[in-house]
C-alpha cells in the first residue's frame, strides 16, 4: 500500500497515500474499533460537521483571522462535502474516546486535504493549509463537535418525522374506513363498553401524531449551540466578534434558527438537550410498542383469540405449523421500540458521566440518538407499508362480541342504579342469559327503553336527553 | 373492634365502624400491601381527587343529573378534604391493581360518608347518598383517576420548583462570591485552560435553572384531561354537556388552566404526558448528579486531591479514620438521582404495558412520579442548606494550579501555531520547565507579549484585538 | 424535651435524653431525609449489624484488644438486639451519604449505650465504653457495613424463598388439577398446537422454581465478606489474627458459611455480588411478570377474550361498569415486577459509581435490594393466596378452541408434507371448513388415520411409532 | 438480475438465481431492515445453526424419519457451513419478527440448496430435498432457534473470556511491577490510609477475574436446550426417541455438555438463562467501567490532578489545546460499558414480553447478547494493549501524597484513642502542621513509637504485636 508520512504530537505515522484523512484519523482508526459503525453511516452528521467548519471559516475570514484564499478553499471543500462528496472518508468509529476529537479531526483533515487540492497542493502539505491552525481555527472539538451534533440530530429527525406523518395518515385512513364497525372496548383485558374500530385506529393516529410536536419542541433546544466557546466555554483564542458571526453564518448555511447559548461554560458540558430529545424518542417508542401490542392482541387467533382484525400476511409464520401466519411486522417494531428504550438508558448513563467542564461520553450519546432515529424511521415505514395499510376488519366477530357482551349493562346504570346493574351482571355471567332478558324479566325497564338504551350507537357517545 | 357491614358485587363484608371509607376500600386494603405507602403519603393527590369529585358534582347538579341537596353535601365534603380533613382515611397502597379503581373508590367512599354526615345520616347509609351512583356519577375510574393524577403532579411540582429556585439562587450567590478566583478548567480529567471558580458555580445555576422551564412545559401537557370520557373515552353515561361543564369547574376549583383533551379515547389510555414529565425529572436528576460528582471531585483531598473547594463538614466521616470528613451531602444527592433515574424506568415499563383502551399500570406511574418529586425536593433542600451555602474556596490551591499548568499554552496557539505549541508543551511536561521559560528561550515571543497573553484574565474570554 | 450533650469531631450536640443512639446518629437524622424509610424497616439488617459487632467483640476479646468486661457487655447487648430489642432506635434513613457510616455509627452507639446500661452506667458515659474505640474496635464502616449487608440480604432472602416455594406448590397443584384439560397452545398470539392447561401451569411452576436455585447460588457469593479489611482492605489497626477469628465467630453466630474474601482490597470496593443478586431478583421479577401477563390473557373476557380460565374475583372491577371483575392481583404483581426491574437499575447505577477504594453509594444498593425482596415476597404471597389458589378452568371454552383450530394440521405434516398441509390450512381458514373434512375430501388420509393423528392426546407428546 | 421462482404459503416469488437461500429468506429480507446487521455478522451463530441442523439430521436418519441419502447430504452441507462456507448467504437482519423463523428458514434453505448441490440437483429443486420437510424435520423454529442461540452464546463467549484473561494478566503484571510503590488510598474521594499502587492494580485483576467464573456458571444454564420440543415443547411430530438422540448428537458435534431441559414446555418460552447471562455481561461492564473511572482519576493532571499514574498517550488530545493527552482508551471503554448496560435493558424488556408458549422477542435478545460480547471483547483487547500495558507510575507524586497526608493518623488510634486522634487531625488540617509534629508536641507518643507506627510498610497490613 502506498503511504505518506504525517506528523503530530506523538510523532510520525504512515497514512494511506490516497486517503483524504490524515494522521489523527489514522490513529483513531487504530484506537477505536468497538461498534464497527463509522461516521459515514450517518450522512446527516458529516453534513453538519462541514457546515460548522464552513461557518467558522467565513467568520474567521471576515475577522481577518484566516487568509481569504485559505478560507475560500475551505468553504468550497465544505460545500462539496455537504453535497455528498468524500463521505466514505469519515471512517472513525462513532463510539470513541476523546469527546469527539477524532471525529472533529477527521473532518478537519478531510476538509484540509480537499481544500489543499483546490489550491493545487498535494495531500498532507499542511504548510499551505493546516487542519488545526486553519480548518479548526477559533474552534475546539468541545464547541465544534456538540454544535455539529445539534444540527445532525435535527437533520436526522426530518426523515423520521416524515415517516411518522405517513404512518399517522395511514392510521387515520383506517380510522375512517372502520368508522361504522361497532366493537367492544376492553379495559384491563376485560370486556368494557362499545366503541367503533374506527375510534380505536383514530386514537392510534392521534397518539403518535402528538409526538411530531414534541420532536419540534425538543429540536428547538438543539438550536442553542456553544460555537465560539472553544475549549471550555470561555472562548479562549477567539476574536470577541467571532461567536456571533460564526453562529449567524451557521444559521444561514443550515437553514435552521441556530442561536448562541446564553452561557457557553454551561452549554459546553451540558447534555440536557440530548437527554430531553432522547426522552422524546423513548416516548414515541413506548407508544409505538403499545400500539403494536394492541395490533397483536386484536389480530390474535385466527380461531382462539380476539380476531377482530386481520393483519396482512407477510411471510409463512412457522417452519413446522403449516398455514400459520404471525404478526411479524408488529413484532419487529416492538423489538425496535425496546432497543430505542434501551438506547435512552445509554444516553442517560453517558449524560450523567460528564465531569467538570466537559462530557467525554458525548460520542455515545450521538451514536445512540442517530441510531435510534434511523431504526424508528425504518420501523415506522415498515409498519405503515407492510402492516397498517393492509389491515382488514373482521366485522362479524366485532358484531358477535358486542351482542354477547355483559358490559353493555353499563348503559343502564343511570336508569336502574349501580346495585341493580351489578346484581344482574352477575346473574348474566352465571346463567348465560343476556342482560336484556334479565332486565325485562325483572320489569326494571320496558322493551322500548331497552331498545333505545342498548342500541350500539347510543352507547358510543354521551346522551343528549335526561 | 366495632364494625359495620357493607355490601358490594362480591357480597357482604365488615368495615371498622368508625372508618370513613367503605367496603371497596376495605377489600383493597386486604388485596394490596406491596409498598406500605398509602395514598395519604401524598396530600397533593388527595386534594386533587376531591377537586375532581367536586367538579363532577357541580356539573351533575347543573345538568339535573344529581339532586341539588346531595350535590351540596358532596361539594362541602370535598371542600373539607381539600382543606386537609380526613386525609388519614386514604389508606390504600399506592401500588394497586385495578388501574386506580381502589383509589377512586376510597375517595368516593370517604366523600360519601362525609356527605352523609353533613346530611345527618350514619356512615354506610348509602341509600341516601351512594359512593357510585352519586359521588362517582358521570365518572369512571378511567377518567376521574387520570384527571386527578394530572392535577396532583402539578401540585406536587410546586414545592419541587421552589426548592430548585432556592438551590439555583445559592449557586448564583456562590458564582458571585467566587467571581475573582481564577482556576484551571478541566476537560476529560486533564488540565485545560483557565476559568474562574465563579464561572463554574454560575454554570451549575444556569444548568439547573433551565429545568424549571422544562417542568412548566411538561406541566402544560398535564392540563389536558380526559374527564368526561368515563369508561373508555366515549363518554358513555354522561350528558352531552357534562364534559365541558365538569372541566370548566375543575379549572375554577384547581386554579390550573385545565382543558379537555381533544380525543378522549386516545387520552384515556395514553401515558405520554407522564412519560415526558418523568423524563424531565430524570433530566434534572442527571444534572443534579453531575453537579454533585463535580463537587466531590473539586473538594477531593484534603491533601491528595483537587482541593479547590471545601464543603462544610456535616458529620464525622469515618468510624475508624479520625478527622476524616466526607462529602456526605453530595453523596446522598447522587443516590437520590440514581433512584429517580430508576423510577423513570418503572414509569417507562408501566407506560409500555398499556393494553387497548386503558393502562392498568397507571398506579405505578403515579407512585414513582410523586415519590421522585418528593425525593428530589428533599435532595435540593438538603444540598442547598447543608452543602452549597457553606462551600468555601481554596484560593491558594486554585492559584497554584494555574501557575503550574501547561494548558495555558493554548493561549499562544494563534501566535506561535499548533505545531510549535505542541512541541513546547511536550518539552514542558518532560523537563519540568514552564511554558513561559521555553517560549522565551526559543525567542518565539517577547516577555511583553507573554505577559499579555498569559495574564489569567486575558485567558478567560475572547480577545478583542488581532 | 430532655436532652443530653454529646461530642464528636464537629463539636457538641444535644441528643434526646432517652435515646439509645448518640450524637452521630443525631447528625445523620438531620442530614438525611430522602426516603423516610429508616433502618428499622428492615429488621434483618439490624440483626446482621449486631451479629457483626458481636463477632468483632469476641475476636477482640480473645486477642486482648478489648477488655473482657467491656466485651461481655457488648456481646450481651448485641444478643438482645439480635433478639429484637431496641429496633426502633435504628432511626437513620437507609439512603444516606457516607457509605454507611451513619448506619454503622447508629449500631455502634445503640450497642454502646445498651452495654453501658448493662455495666451500670448512664447513656453517653462513653468514657467507660466507647462507640468507636470499643464497639467499633478493629473495624471500619468500610468492612463492618458491607459484611452486615451480606448477611442481611441472606436473612431477607429466606422469607422470599419461602414465598416462592409456596407459590410454586400452588402452581404445581393447579398443574395436577388441570392435567386433563386439553387446550390450544399459542405462539406469537396465534393458534399453535394442542397442550393441556395442566402443562401450562406446570411450566409456570418449573419456571419460578428454578430461581430458588439461582438465589442460593447468588447467596453463596454473599458469604465472602471483607471483615477485617477495615478502612480500605489492608487491615490497618487490626491484629494479624483478628480477621480469621472475627469471620469464624460471625459464621458461628449467623449460622451461615461465612468466609473471608481472598483479596480484601478488592472486596472492599466491589459491588459485584450485589449486582449479581439484584440480577437474580430482576430475573425472577421478569418471570413473575410474564406469568401474570399470561394469566391476564388467559382470563380475558368473559365474553370477548380467551376466557380459558377464571381468576377468583377479589373486588368489584369498576366504579362505572357493574359486574366487571378485573385481574387486580396479577396487575399489582406486574407493577411490583416493574418496580423491581427499576430497582435493579438503581443498583447498577450505584455499583458503577464506586471510586477507588470504596463505593460510597452502597446504601442505595442496600435499600433497593432489601426493598425489592420485601415487595417480591408480598407479591408472591398475594398472588398465591388471592389468585392462583382460586383459579378455575373454563373447560368448555378450552375444548371449543381445540375443535375449531386449524393448528392441529401440524400433526399431519409428517404424513402429508408441509406443502400439502400449508395449502389445506389456507383453504380451511378461507372456507370455514375443518382440516379433517378437507383432508378426507382430498383422499390424503383415511378416517382411521385421521382419528388417530388428530386425537388430542396424540398431539400432546412425541409419537412412538413411525 | 437472473432469478428463479420459488413458492410458499403466500404464493410465488423471485429469488436471485445464484442465491443459496430461498423464498422465505427473500421475504424476510424485504420485511426486516431495522439494524442492517445480518446474521453473518456473527459467525458463531451460523456455526451453531448448522450444528443443530446436523444433529437433527443424524437423529432423524437413525430413527428412519429421514432418508439416509438425504441425511448424508444435509450433514455434509452442515459440515461445510460449520467450516466457514457460505456465511455470506445468512443475510437476514438479526432483529426480526417471527421469533427467529426467518433465521431458521435462512439456515434451512441454504443447507437444503447446498445439500441439493451435493446430490447433483439445482438450487430450488426442493422436490428432491426440502428445507421444511427434510432439513427442518422433527424441528420447529421454536426449538431449533433457541438451541442454536444457546450454543452461539457459548461460542461467542470464548474469545471474550480469552480477552478478559489477557487483560487480567496485564493487570497482575502491573500489580507486581508497582508492588513497592506506597501511595494513599482514598475513600469517598477523601484521603484515607496508605496502600501500594500494586495492591490497587492487583485488586483490579482479582475483580475482573472473578467474572470468568461467573461466565462459566452462566454458560452451564445454556447447556440445557429445548431441542425436540418442536412448536411449543410438547414434541409434536417427533419420534419419542428423537429428543434424546438429537441432543446427544448435538453434544458430540459441538463439544459442549448439552443436555435436554427437564420441562420442554417451560424451556420453550423461558428466557431466564439469557437474562442471567446478560446480567453477568452487565456486571462485567460495571466493573470495567469502575476501573476505567479509576484510571481516569488516578491519571488526572498532569499538574492539577491526582497524577499518580501516567497512561500511555495514544493520540493528541485536543484540536485546540497543544500537548494535551486525554485518557481516550478508558473513555471508549466506559462508553462500551454503558452500551452493554443499556443492552441488558433491551434483553430485560424482550424477556418480559414473552407471551404464553413462546417469546417472540428472542431475536432482540440474541442481537444484544452477541453484540455485547463482541463489544466487550474489543474493549478488553483495546484496554489491555493500548492502555494497561503502557501505564507508568509517578512514584514521586505517590510518595509526596503519603508524606503530606493526615489520614495516617488512623494508625495511631489504637494507641492514643479515637477522640485524641480526631482532635489532632483537625489541628493538622487547620494549622498545616504534620500529624507527627503534633503528637510529639503533646507527648502522646515517643519518636520511636511514631517511627514504628507511621512507617508506611506498617500501615499496609494488620499488626502482629499488641
Amino acid at each position: 500500500m502506498n503511504t505518506r508520512i504525517e506528523h503530530d504530537l506523538l510523532g510520525d505515522m504512515a497514512v494511506p497515500a490516497e486517503a483524504w484523512y490524515g494522521i489523527q484519523t489514522q490513529r483513531a482508526l487504530d484506537n477505536f474499533s468497538i461498534t464497527g459503525v463509522p461516521i459515514s453511516h450517518f450522512p446527516a452528521f458529516i453534513k453538519a460537521l462541514a457546515m460548522v467548519k464552513s461557518a467558522a471559516a467565513k467568520a474567521n475570514r471576515d475577522l481577518g483571522s484566516l487568509d481569504a484564499h485559505k478560507a475560500e478553499a475551505i468553504i468550497v471543500a465544505c460545500d462539496e462535502i455537504i453535497a455528498g462528496e468524500l463521505h466514505d472518508q469519515f471512517v472513525v468509529d462513532l463510539i470513541q474516546g476523546g469527546a469527539g476529537t477524532s471525529t472533529n479531526m477527521n473532518a478537519n483533515e478531510v476538509i484540509a486535504n480537499l481544500a489543499l487540492a483546490k489550491m493545487g497542493h498535494a495531500k498532507g502539505e499542511y504548510q499551505y493549509l493546516h487542519p488545526n491552525d486553519d480548518v479548526n481555527r477559533s474552534q475546539s472539538t468541545n464547541d465544534a463537535y456538540p454544535t455539529a451534533v445539534c444540527l445532525a440530530i435535527q437533520f436526522a429527525a426530518e426523515p423520521l418525522e416524515q415517516a411518522i406523518i405517513r404512518l399517522k395518515e395511514s392510521l387515520e385512513a383506517k380510522g375512517r374506513e372502520f368508522a361504522d364497525i361497532v366493537k367492544m372496548g376492553r379495559t384491563q383485558m376485560q370486556d368494557a363498553v362499545p366503541m367503533t374500530l374506527g375510534q380505536e385506529f383514530e386514537a392510534f393516529a392521534v397518539n403518535l401524531g402528538e409526538d411530531i410536536d414534541r420532536l419540534h419542541e425538543a429540536s428547538k433546544l438543539l438550536c442553542e449551540v456553544n460555537l465560539g466557546g472553544t475549549a471550555i466555554g470561555t472562548g479562549i483564542n477567539t476574536h470577541s466578534r467571532y461567536r456571533a458571526l460564526a453562529v449567524s453564518y451557521l444559521a444561514e448555511i443550515s437553514g435552521k434558527p441556530i442561536v448562541s447559548a446564553s452561557n457557553l461554560v454551561e452549554a459546553t458540558s451540558d447534555m440536557g438537550a440530548f437527554v430531553l430529545f432522547s426522552g422524546i424518542l423513548k416516548r414515541f417508542a413506548i407508544k409505538l410498542g403499545k400500539m403494536c401490542n394492541d395490533l397483536r392482541l386484536l389480530s390474535s387467533g385466527p380461531r382462539t383469540g380476539f380476531a377482530e382484525i386481520m393483519l396482512p400476511p407477510m411471510q409463512p409464520g412457522s417452519s413446522i405449523m403449516p398455514g400459520k401466519v404471525n404478526p411479524v411486522i408488529p413484532e419487529v417494531v416492538n423489538q425496535t421500540a425496546y432497543q430505542v428504550i434501551a438506547s435512552d438508558l445509554a444516553v442517560t448513563l453517558a449524560a450523567e458521566a460528564g465531569q467538570l467542564q466537559l462530557n467525554a461520553m458525548e460520542p455515545l450519546i450521538v451514536y445512540n440518538l442517530l441510531n435510534s432515529m434511523k431504526m424508528l424511521g425504518s420501523a415506522c415505514n415498515t409498519l405503515n407499508e407492510r402492516c397498517i395499510q393492509g389491515i382488514r376488519a373482521n366485522e362479524e366477530q366485532c358484531a358477535r362480541h358486542v351482542d354477547n357482551s355483559i358490559g353493555i349493562i353499563t348503559a343502564l346504570v343511570p336508569h336502574i342504579g349501580y346495585a341493580n346493574s351489578t346484581r344482574i351482571a352477575a346473574q348474566a355471567l352465571n346463567s348465560g342469559s343476556t342482560v336484556r332478558e334479565l332486565v325485562l324479566s325483572e320489569g326494571l325497564l320496558s322493551e322500548a327503553q331497552l331498545d333505545r338504551l342498548l342500541s350500539p350507537r347510543s352507547m358510543l357517545a354521551p346522551f343528549t336527553e335526561g
